[in-house]
């Protein structure tokens, strides 16, 4: 495998994490500790009918109540809310109504209860309009129309619809196929439900616009809000230190945001904007439910030789994101064609979930796949092992891949080919299965940015945008630091999540915040040594290319005995800084992806229809691993969602009322514990040319296969496929008992 | 005069402070309106005897009082407080107290009047030691020794003793003379006096320490606190955003941050600790008190031959600063010869008070040169006209000296000459009187840092670790980065004072702001340019030296109508990030001088010694004038103070129990609006060219000639020479009726 170019100080250690203690003794303030002068709370009122015009609405109760200061609606704060693509112009309050949960109105009061009380003081009249949930149904000429121009969702650029791409002759492939299989796969809408609420803190000065946010990208929201607002992106700071995870629904500035920033300007006081748990549910968004109709051409050894894909993907009432599906991304697929039609209905709105067009596919894909090698009597390792991607797109070469040693390693921890059996094979009532999946996520670096202040002791500070959504990215970012100045991480300071003082940074989302920020804390690191060594050469009697600094010391690369502590070096400077913007060449003809191979083994009771997972090997290929400690907690972390996702989650809408019926963990079923396994991470580390250190990506590739695999080891426990999300009891016994 | 070298944007104008709106709604939080979850609040415990030992300390009682959560003192704190140089070991606590006001104990509760009843229950048993107060009583040899080695404060480097300047040939200078005068000048304590009380709040996290200080220097601060808690620098934070005034006494870490420091160490919790008005009167300092001895050399016409300054000044009971006396730097003197010695006694410490060594001897020396001329028969304008300085030191020549002007302009403006009579010739009993005198401080270029971003639509971001003690230093810097930049000064937003995000700034004290940190807002707004003409080089067709920026548009020099929007330019650029850190080259062969020639015209009430000030006129010599707004305002209060200091400000204590015995607004007698004269600034403006666009300094020098004017003025109302400060109404009335 690619070996580093050198020997690291801290690069693939395992380290806690730098803020560890202010995180675990209640220090860290997230932004709904922070309390400001004058602050005022704000609840939201939403629609509870699918689809309705506004024919009018009253706040004149609500605005007489002691104590509410600002009540906000689509008559008197009609501020757009741009953010991400979106096919029809989105309002934070719009009229229509399109679903149970679209906000109607905001209040700010003095306190919490008397906001929850003005809202029911809030009478509006609604003309209903007749509405529909089903994306298929919604895709009929007749359906009533959500979006101005139909219900697929048809926006610009990356936004466009039907979402189609191809390679190779699909139809070669299929008459080069032994057998074709077709079938159809369903998943649901499941949420990020990630532990932090949501909430919003705004505050006005003067022209200027502070919001403390649970925000994904402090960057990419200043520039929403900025746009939205028509301030200059000098008026506005967004700030978020810590942050109780996202997981792809806090991206950007969304429009708890605006709604605090109209409310904090009416009132003229500083505002906070908690959302309840429910708010999180149905206020916000999930993943995207799908549809997928695959066909699939093979040999009768396996080989595929032609994929087509035919989807629905179920967007809610406004797109925010792509809705597209990419589970096939993970295999050679010589003939490929899929066509994904993301489809607006009257439901909560779907969009970024931890690896956004992944599980959903992935799922199908890969169950189908096993299902596939089941009906031909292939084994399904060698399937997966045959149909491993090797080139992206059937063409382009990775800038690295290890998806054969995450196969190899993984399925020989777990004893895969021992352990296989056919499936349904063991006795009951308890029954034992074992699948697998393959899995993955795309890598390519991009436009980051960074300061590094060297101190007159030889410490550091470093600064950069990215907010820390739970990942450990402050901690990754230190490190990064660490090694490219040489200067030991206890030493170094990292400040983060603040437009006003850090850079920018792209937004903590799509695995993108080592790729694209890593190297410019490198390149801030060259630039601040540079001038170290250039005030050393004198006292060290060297040129400065002869230097180098490792551990806080200066040496001559020639004679590292030849040494002086960085602080004596520095100590009359008052402070060196280092600064960069980078964005590093990635060659067009080249693709970078993560890979895994995910194992497990379940047993099944047939009588209770109840899963229990007794183990779980996740073998990854991420490059370089930068923080094994951090790394292996977003491993166990994915699985662990995906586990949910396979298992219990699944947003209830009540199909009479269209009123979402179980907006919460306990109803919507997040595992606990007690469902989560102890999952083994293997790293196949190797060093990727285009990662900072060797390293690829980490956050969202071990969602991806969890959910397939989960789903392979129960067929081959009961012999018996589940082609729709969740996989739960009641079905399963269904199934076996039939 | 010399002349800017292009004609600016901004610089020069009158530019409202950048934090106005915060500042006059309230929005503005200062340290006091901080308040960080689980914070205690403290109180210190102070000697109410001027010199003993401590025998015991008991807080038991204290610490039983429900609310207390940590007592500390010299047994159980024995922090090392070195800020500033000084002779004696000092401690935050110190056994024996070596003055009334000595810190003995700090209590932190969880409020403010628990901690206060804590102080009243501990139990401290004093030995008492012999004490003085009298300087010159101190120097003798059976005085009570309060440092180990004497009452002459004999310190390390620039704290050495006694302090001694000369040139020339002082013997031969007075035998040049035609007449020799020999006379003393008596000045007093008197505090600092700003508006905002100090305060600290001390938090810790795990090992780093965070300080929100009322502090005029965070960097000094931070390397002050880290050095005495043998912390890393980026293990210490020390933030100051908005502060109510230093003027001197707010400088670097003080004892009552190290206090809280301490309180929240042993507490385990976050404490404010707030002086009252009493404990910033007599807990810190104020202007060292003088008795000066001048002996000077005069030719027949007024022309000085040799000056001598024999002087004892009283830093009470630890030595912080140098007490040097300064104000013959606005002279031509041949042949000088100067012994100032820094002496303890048992009162309260004396130290940095807005242009420290100036006043004091501005008044002596100015008064002394005022009465020579009458003596003389010469006209005060023709003697300080005659003995202005024209090279420092009698030999080195000033970057730019514009004093000449200074005494023209003013004279002219006052009309000093139609109005000169001779002393105490009007009728009264309000008795006219007009007078004047030379001031000034020196001008320096030294270390400063800063970082500057450049957002993707062209608005600006500048890094500067300045605290704005009321100045308009904030302002200031983003006048200098938006002039450097190009791009205008409502698209800047600026962040300052705060260690972790902001580079490296000396301190704002000594004038030093501007000239110190300025150049490096320059070269980082330099170092950013580049980049930008870089990326605009191939959309606008031209090498990126063909290109300027200016007014937010990027244009060729060659042709101004060839232009893109800075927005344009960068809006795929994340951030654009400059960073400078500079130590400009300054001659040693040259010296830096800011000058000034004061004017008043006073009303003495000769039956009741009240003085009216009736016109005042302040020139000064400041190079060119950055904001002219603000640099009048400097100049206002400039005077402002030295009013009174003239008429009416003392820290008086009692012989006999060494208490002080006005230690707060009223008693102490700050002056008010009522005292206060409207001041007439004017500015010889001029391009220095060792200034940031030409400007020198403006914070110390309006200090320093105002209490000289005004006691020169009232002996030309009244014909009485008053040589000991405060000119107070009884002196006035007793001098007037003899």
């Amino acid at each position: 495998m690619a070996q580093a170019p050198k020997e690291y100080s801290i690069v693939g250690k395992q380290t806690p994490r730098i803020d560890a203690y202010e995180r675990v003794t209640g220090q860290a303030q997230y932004t709904g500790d922070l309390q400001l002068p004058g602050m005022l709370y704000a609840r939201v009122l939403r629609s509870n009918v699918p689809h309705a015009k506004i024919i009018s609405i009253d706040t004149s109760k609500a605005e007489k109540l002691p104590g509410v200061k600002a009540v906000i609606h689509h008559e008197n704060a009609k501020v757009p809310w741009s953010s991400g693509g979106h096919t029809h112009r989105r309002y934070i309050f719009n009229n229509p109504v399109r679903y149970v949960g679209d906000p109607v109105a905001a209040v700010a009061a003095t306190d919490r209860h008397i906001a929850e009380d003005a809202l029911k003081l809030i009478d509006v009249k609604y003309e209903k309009i007749p509405h529909v949930l089903d994306a298929n149904e919604a895709l009929k000429p007749d359906a009533p129309k959500i979006a101005p121009n139909g219900n697929l969702s048809v926006g610009k650029g990356a936004f466009s619809a039907p979402i189609e791409e191809s390679w190779g002759d699909i139809e070669q492939g299929f008459k080069d196929a032994d057998r074709v299989f077709e079938d159809t796969y369903i998943t649901k809408h499941v949420n990020n439900a990630q532990l932090e609420r949501r909430v919003s803190i705004a505050k006005w000065d003067a022209g200027k616009l502070t919001v403390y946010a649970s925000t994904q990208g402090v960057s990419n929201a200043r520039t929403d809000i900025a746009k939205d607002f028509a301030l200059p992106l000098s008026k506005v700071r967004v700030v978020c230190k810590y942050m109780g995870g996202g997981f792809g629904n806090k991206n950007q500035a969304q429009d708890y945001d605006y709604m605090a920033a109209m409310l904090a300007k009416v009132a003229a006081q500083p505002v906070k904007l908690e959302f309840t748990r429910e708010d999180d549910y149905i206020g916000m968004h999930g993943r995207w439910a799908s549809e997928q109709h695959y066909k699939v051409g093979v040999k009768n050894d396996g080989t595929i030789t032609a994929v087509s894909l035919d989807a629905v993907t179920n967007m809610g009432a406004y797109r925010k994101q792509s809705g597209n599906l990419s589970g096939t991304d993970f295999y050679n697929i010589p003939n490929f064609k899929k066509v994904i039609k993301p489809v607006h209905t009257n439901t909560v709105v779907a969009a970024n979930y931890r690896a956004p067009a992944y599980p959903q596919s992935v799922f199908g894909f890969a169950s189908f796949l096993d299902q596939v090698a089941f009906e031909l009597g292939v084994n399904p390792l060698d399937m997966f092992m045959r149909n491993r991607a090797q080139k992206s797109k059937g063409k382009l070469p990775f800038t690295s891949n290890y998806l054969e040693q995450c196969i190899l390693e993984g399925s020989k921890r777990i004893g895969f080919s021992e352990k296989w059996h056919k499936p349904g094979a063991t006795a009951g009532p308890v029954k034992h299965g074992i699948g697998m999946a393959l899995g993955g996520y795309p890598f390519r670096p991009g436009l980051g940015a960074a300061t590094i202040r060297v101190n007159p002791d030889g410490t550091a500070h470093v600064l950069v945008g990215v907010t820390d959504i739970g990942t450990g990215a402050k901690s990754t970012m230190a490190i990064i630091a660490s090694e490219a100045l040489g200067i030991p991480l206890n030493q170094i300071q990292l400040t983060n999540g603040d437009t006003d003082v850090t850079p920018y940074s792209v937004g903590e989302s799509g695995s993108r915040t080592t790729a694209f920020t890593g190297p410019a804390v490198v390149a801030a690191a060259e630039d601040v040594r540079k001038q170290i060594f250039a005030l050393a050469s004198a006292p060290m009697k060297s040129k400065p290319e002869e230097l180098d600094l490792r551990d806080g010391q200066v040496f001559r690369k020639a004679d590292s005995a030849q040494r002086i502590a960085l602080g004596q070096i520095v100590k009359d400077s008052g402070d060196l800084i280092g600064r960069a913007t980078t964005n590093p060449n990635f060659p067009k003809e080249m693709d970078g992806k993560c890979f895994s191979a995910h194992f497990a083994e379940v047993e099944v009771d047939t009588w209770t229809g109840h899963v229990r997972i007794t183990r779980y090997v996740a073998a990854h290929d991420s490059g370089a691993i930068l923080n094994r400690l951090t790394a292996e907690s977003q491993i166990k972390g994915g699985v662990v969602q995906g586990i949910g996702m396979a298992f219990s989650e699944e947003l209830l809408i009540d199909k009479v009322t269209a009123i979402p019926i179980n907006p919460n963990y306990r109803d919507a079923k997040v595992p606990t514990h007690l469902e989560t396994p102890e999952v083994e991470v293997i790293f196949v580390e190797h060093y990727d040319p285009y990662g900072v250190f060797g390293g690829k990506v980490v956050g969202e590739p071990p969602i991806t296969a969890a959910v397939a695999t989960i789903a392979n080891a129960i067929f081959n426990a009961t012999g018996k496929r589940f082609k729709e999300l969740p996989i739960t009891p009641d079905k399963i016994v269904r199934a076996v008992q039939v």
